[in-house]
């Protein structure tokens, strides 16, 4: 086994769900020396129903500003450089895939939700994800 | 990190494609100390077209045969023990996760072919794994 050399870890800005995600990338990191990107995406609000002419912007416009915030702190946190943290708008599985493309990665970690509950109804984004990677996908499962 | 201690590995008896996963799978044995069980599904004959009254099971009675002499091979080849080869007749998905079970595996290795190809017909055994799953899965990107 070569190694890995650039992670990509989709974070969901919740300390409880990407806390296994983030041990498992810090431990790839510490064993092969690898980079680590964090990538957290911010669905479009469109699609859950906001028709208010102009209400789904402001409402987009306020998560994004609330995730860089979270994306800040847990950067700062965990020792992830400002370049290193991406918030990007658009559905997690393009967003991943996408940001896993631009810095070559050879492993996306992904936390992976039980496949009860409103995960299904949106889609499993582990299982998204690897459906379309062209790397090694590492899924987490969490903690229902 | 708490670690893997009961590792399956989905493997399909071709040595081009079980390289990656046996290697990674062997990389978390030594690093944890883990323990490792291979399986192998052989899909029922049925469900690909052989109508012939009797033909199916016999040639499914071969593929096991089969697989049951390369199985072996493989084992003793890496040092896995008898007991921790498995050789099941079932869709793979339910063959692996059924194992996973029993072994109260923590990690499931599986092979992730490319979206291309004869295995979008048949579904991706990743994918299909992902979904089930109650613990971590690595799906190993394999060369095109």
């Amino acid at each position: 086994m070569k190694g890995y050399k650039n992670i990509l870890v989709a974070v969901e800005l919740n300390s409880k769900t990407d806390a296994e995600p983030l041990k498992h990338a810090e431990f790839f990191a510490k064993e092969f020396g690898a980079d680590v990107v964090l990538v957290h995406a911010v669905e479009h609000i469109g699609s859950y129903g906001a028709y208010g002419i102009g209400v789904g912007f402001e409402i987009e416009e306020i998560l994004i500003e609330n995730s860089n915030k979270e994306m800040k702190k847990l950067g700062e946190t965990i020792g992830i450089p400002e370049d290193k943290r991406i918030v990007k708008t658009g559905p997690a599985k393009f967003v991943i895939l996408e940001e896993a493309d631009k810095i070559n990665a050879d492993l996306i970690i992904v936390g992976s939700h039980g496949r009860h509950g409103i995960r299904v109804i949106l889609g499993s984004t582990a299982n998204a994800v690897l459906h379309g990677a062209k790397c090694d996908v590492l899924a987490v499962r969490l903690k229902e």
